[in-house]
Order: structure tokens, then sequence, then C-alpha cells
């Protein structure tokens, strides 16, 4: 998995049917780089949080096939 | 999943068959590498798409294997 | 694989609940990268540890569909 | 997808059975990156060619578990 | 795939029992990252090497689901 900062959100009216209702957050990974990420837990801007990423990410979807690589997987309390 | 700006599309008439018909976009990403996507939405120059990769891409594709680890899934409203 | 050092663990309180109980320890990569990964075998700080990422991390977890990506299967003993 | 020009071909005599036969080519990546893509369409040195790569190459080959992580899907006419 | 050049043996005594027995190779790809893949060869340090990456690696241990996503698929004989 991979770290990183909350710092924003995404809109998209224009979407694939399949991609499920919910949160689009914006994260920047330590070192710079952003992602994409479906939060299923209400993170908000300036949250640091744990993602998970590939087909692993859309498998945690029962039932229908998302076609979301990068989800949000628990908030991070501290770090030592 | 990432986001990135269309800036061309892609031709190519020695394909292999399993490849569908679409548009394939080439998309720069923040940071300056580049993607090609399969579009269903039909996104056009400089619009801001949203990407989901590797074998989560291909799976969107009912009854068929594409080749496809590139596809846009939305395209993006507007980013807080 | 890739091979880094255990360099601290994560604590995670809000989490989704296909999240395993276990330790999820933070690995520096050679060439400073970090990764988030799950710890079956109780290593500790400084330790050199193998990680597997990916769907095949995902796919050691039995009967579940656990959302790891990056998974520690080994300590390293030495390296010539 | 990625696309990059054909700068030359890998034998290999040693290799694994599972191995499909056909040719080898080694491609350059913009940014200068190489990958070893297997090629099922007879493309050439210094052809601009599209890739896909990871299971979904593998997928692409009936009945065999080759491989194959990244495959030569389509020669580019053009690009706008 | 990728291309690279074998530099050292990884040893781990404490390991997941899911490791397959046989060698862990050190292997580094040009540029300078470096990877850990298992080797059915027996390839030894110098030797130029192709690997396939990620599940494509996993799917060759019949049988098994083996925590491998990186393997050797063959040794380079030449390169044009």
């Amino acid at each position: 998995m991979i770290r990183g900062r909350v710092i924003g959100r995404i809109w998209s009216t224009k979407r694939t049917d399949s991609l499920p209702q919910g949160a689009l957050l914006e994260v920047e990974i330590d070192g710079g780089s952003r992602v994409i990420a479906f939060d299923p837990l209400g993170c908000g801007d300036g949250e640091e949080v744990l993602i998970t990423q590939g087909s692993v990410a859309a498998g945690q979807f029962e039932g229908i096939k998302a076609p979301i690589d990068a989800l949000i997987i628990g908030s991070i309390d501290e770090h030592t």
C-alpha cells in the first residue's frame, strides 16, 4: 500500500455507468505524485490515508465490476 | 486512478484483431508522462480525464478479452 | 519482489472491515520510496525484508478478499 | 497502454518452456525507459508501436498461461 | 518484460511457507533499479536475464499460489 494526504475531491458528471457513487479523492503521495482514490470512509482534506491499488482495489466491490484501481482502506492514526 | 489531459489521438491500422473499435487517446499525466487510453466517452483535445489502469480497465469490457490496460472512466468537472 | 528496510509501523483505527488484523509496516525501498506492507512474520524496525506486490500479495490470504497489495514474504539473511 | 519505438530484438535460447515462440522486441518508451514486448504483428526496427502490459497482455494468449507481461497490440499510423 | 543483469542472491530463512524453494536472484535493471526475481533456470552472477512481473509471474507456478511477482523466464543470448 501507499500512504498520502488528501488534497481535494474530483467531480465527474460525464462518466461511465459502472463508476460507483461515492467520493473520489485526490491524494498526494510522499514524493509529490498524485493518485485519485475511491473513498468509502468519509475522509476529509488534510487527512492521511492508506491506499491499496490495482485489481486488489476493484476486488473489494462486491457483486460489481467497479473500474476502481485505487481505494482508501484506512485513515492513519499515527506513525512511528 | 490517475488524471491527465487529452493531447491527441492514435490511429493504428496494423493492429491485433482483439483491439476493440473506438478512440485511443493520448493523455498527458501531471509530471509529463504519457498514457494511451481507450475512450468510451467521446472526449476531446484538452479535456481533463480520469483513467483507470491494469486488469481493472480490461475487466470493463463485457464478453471479450480486450487488450486494454488504460481506460477513461470520467471527464473531470472541477477540482477543489 | 523488492527489498527494503522496516522503518516503522502504521496504526489505523478508522479502516475498512476487510483489512485483516495484523501489523502494517512502513518499508523504505532502495532509492528512497516507501511502501506499507502487511507483515505476517513479526518483523521489527531495521529488519531487511522481501516484499511481493499487487494481486499476488492479496492472493496469499485464504478465504478472504484482503485489500492488501504489498506483503512481506521473508526476512533477508544476507546478500551476496 | 504505452507507445514506443522498436530498437532491437532479443534472443533467448535458455528459456522457460512456457515462453511462446515468436519475436521479443526491445522497445524504447518516451522518456528513455525500455520494455521487452512480445510481437505478434511482425514489427521492425524503428517502427512505432502500442504496448499493453500486465495480466492483460498474458490474457491475450488463448489456452496457455504465457509468461508475457508486455504485448504489442498495434503499429501506430500517425499521431495528432 | 524487463531485462537486467544478475548481481547476487538473496537468502531468507524466516519466510512464509508459501515461498517456493529455489533461488531468489537480485537483478539490476537498466537505469539502476533492482528487482528480486525467482530463478527456475539456474542463472549465475553477471548473466543477463529476461524477467516477467506481476500476477503473470505467479501464474507460472502450477497448483500453488506462489507469492512470486517477478520471475526469470529467459537468459539473453545477444541483443541487436
